[in-house]
């Protein structure tokens, strides 16, 4: 077999089998395959199309390119949530201490941020101490103890798609959904759970803008994880304004910290928490009924169950469980600035991408996976979606260190916010369950 | 401007400006874009297609990317041919020396053979001594002594070519014509030349195969051509069986050799050298007429011009010019074997790759670039399309040094004869001019 005969079958719109896929993954992992032979093949796949048997093979290619976890030493369901990505997303903090404390075990393993969006291994970080880069070997005893560990990818689980990633990003082939479900699908497979909840993020702050295109995802991404024999729900869920009031790495912490004391259970953050947590204990099997999931989601945040679990994940990894009661303990901006309604009537639209790359490129994100993050870096979002708003109400603070982007920044947040005489109808959270 | 969004621009079918084209081609050949980006450009373009803008942009960028010769030292009008490739064709050896009796200089800059196909370069290489690799101030001095002068591409000419036929071939992203139609024009245009003559071979011999690819490459590269300025005729030929009556690298030196003695001037290798030259003049405008063309290079076969030309630019290239009269003086393999027909009947077809690739096999071509070549390596086509055979008659006498691949290659010769009892009408030699 020779890579320049698979690019040529599928640059001529034929479907590869699975040896042949395995063969290039294969090659391309031990450096045998060259850089250029895998561009080349990947704008084929890209511009031609990979069928769901090629998909799969793709899928078990990458997530067997490395380590697959076991954890046969805790005797639990094993169950995660996976996020597509979006601005002001930080339920990963929450739901993952819900679920724990309901006897769903969680090993997950998070992502950064990139481009506009954030990155739940990033808002860890900002506690003071918390270690994401746990071994393998302490991320499967944090779990064991815990019912939860947070780390991030390291280089045993799925190094095929990291050495992908780098090169679709700088080859135009990243927004392809069969390349996008098996980046996705190798990694959550990896971490030897038996089901997945999966966030998928539509709308202008998610990498998906449209609804159908959601659709298509998520249902490919279910097809694949049910076809490797696991329990997946997808909910298709709304990102056309910041989750949540905040964004930001240290005060999306917090953030959820507060709705675990309790807070703002009825604003959407705090909905979609106990949604998705609730879908978790389904797919976990310990409850079987959605209402009931739902109230005993809730429970564990009534009882201070869930809070609990969160210091114990904190202590565990070596952070510090005081910021659960002291948010002072987490990075502070030394500057605060809010920004003002010109003009009154109702929020009728918020760029949201938008947002998440004013975070960014005031310090609180990443254009490049090497950048620095300013942990400090806040959005407070007083207005939301429908809301009224009069001329000089406050849209949004700023808390920031960089004083010399202020002009500029506060003239892009109020540009980001469109305001209309009429109100309209707000989007339903969750969209669609696939 | 970054390299991905120019590979984004392409992948969705866009077109590119001059400045792009010239960004990639430029960085490209500085080693300023890495590989893999130029094979994510090359898949994306060969897939959603190039205008005829963005071909010429790539023309003249691989063409400005290494030196362009001018030859104001020689008062004469300069032109070249090229030909596709095809098996059996020396029509070079035989052209450039007529041209150049006529008052026409001939700048020719040569390929090797590779795959089916031979090259002019090898061919003349079987001279004793005979030295292609002239530094270009020797080429430009050989122009100006003898009208005519043979080499092959050097470093110094057309780089991004080069660069990007190495990638091309490993990548499945050769058989595309404006890629094609830019490797070869870069290179031709940058030989200093007035006009081109265009020898695009259709059939089975040829990359080619059907007219109708042939027309339209044809055209493409004509219309390149005279954009740039330049005179430009296009023949279309029939490459449906070897050209002439030898196959192999020294045999089709000194094939060429008796052309210029006169002899078979009747058949389609001579016939087709009298045409090619006859354009030659045209497009040079030392002749006007085609018919008178034809005369005036007939001419300088009988009153051995021509051969002189080739005597003088063979010495001046440091070769054994008594070549010319004592065919001895070239390599000679050890060992012949005629391969006869197994029954009676016409010629009906003459699989022409699988004849080049007996030859290249045997170790008279190459399979990859840095193969070494047994020049003495030969095959004597007896018997053409529409040739009445009876069973036992000689088909093929094979020359050849390694004895070891004989019962194999006499099966393969036989193989790619087709004998059937009704004479089929031939094809014409030249099936269009463009």
């Amino acid at each position: 077999m020779r890579p320049q005969d698979l690019i040529e079958k599928k640059r001529d719109g034929h479907e590869l089998t699975r040896d042949e896929i395995a063969f290039l993954i294969r090659g391309y992992t031990r450096d045998e395959i060259p850089d250029y032979q895998m561009a080349a093949w990947l704008m084929a796949g890209f511009l031609r199309g990979l069928s769901e048997a090629e998909t799969v093979a793709l899928v078990e290619e990458m997530l067997y390119s490395g380590d697959v976890l076991t954890h046969d030493h805790v005797p639990l369901p094993k169950v995660d949530k996976h996020s597509t990505g979006g601005v002001g997303d930080k339920t990963s903090i929450v739901i993952a201490p819900i679920a724990a404390a309901c006897g769903v075990a969680v090993p997950m393993i998070s992502g950064r941020a990139l481009a506009h969006t954030g990155g739940t291994l990033d808002k860890l970080e900002s506690i003071p101490g918390f270690r994401t880069n746990l071994s393998l070997a302490e991320f499967k005893d944090v779990l064991a103890r815990c019912g939860v560990a947070l780390i991030g990818q390291t280089k045993e689980i799925a190094p095929a798609d990291r050495k992908l990633y780098a090169l679709r990003d700088l080859t135009a082939t990243v927004p392809f959904r069969p390349f996008i479900c098996a980046s996705i699908m190798s990694k959550k497979m990896a971490e030897g759970i038996d089901g997945l909840v999966l966030d998928v993020k539509t709308g202008n702050g998610a990498f998906m803008k449209s609804f159908d295109d959601s659709r298509l995802l998520a249902e490919a991404l279910a097809a694949i994880g049910r076809r490797m024999g696991k329990g997946v729900t997808a909910l298709i869920t709304d990102m056309n304004q910041p989750l949540g009031r905040w964004v930001g790495n240290a005060v999306e912490t917090f953030e959820s910290i507060e709705i675990l004391q309790g807070k703002r259970l009825d604003e959407d953050f705090g909905k979609l928490c106990l949604e998705l947590a609730a879908h978790m204990l389904l797919v976990g099997g310990v409850e079987t009924d959605l209402e009931l999931a739902r109230q005993r989601s809730l429970e564990t945040i009534h009882s201070g169950a869930a809070m609990e679990k969160l210091r114990e994940v904190i202590a565990a990894q070596d952070g510090d469980a005081r910021v659960c009661d002291n948010p002072k303990l987490l990075p502070q901006a030394t500057h605060q600035q809010t920004i003002k309604a010109a003009r009154s009537g109702f929020v009728a639209g918020i760029e949201t991408d938008e947002i998440g790359r004013i975070v960014m490129d005031w310090g609180g994100g990443r254009r490049r996976l090497e950048d620095k993050i300013d942990y400090a870096v806040a959005l407070h979002i007083h207005a939301k979606l429908g809301d009224e708003v009069k001329a000089g109400d406050a849209l949004v603070t700023a808390h920031f260190n960089d004083e010399s982007k202020l002009a500029e920044m506060q003239a892009r947040i109020l540009a980001a916010y469109r305001i209309e005489e009429a109100q309209s109808q707000p989007e339903p959270l969750v969209k669609a369950i696939v």
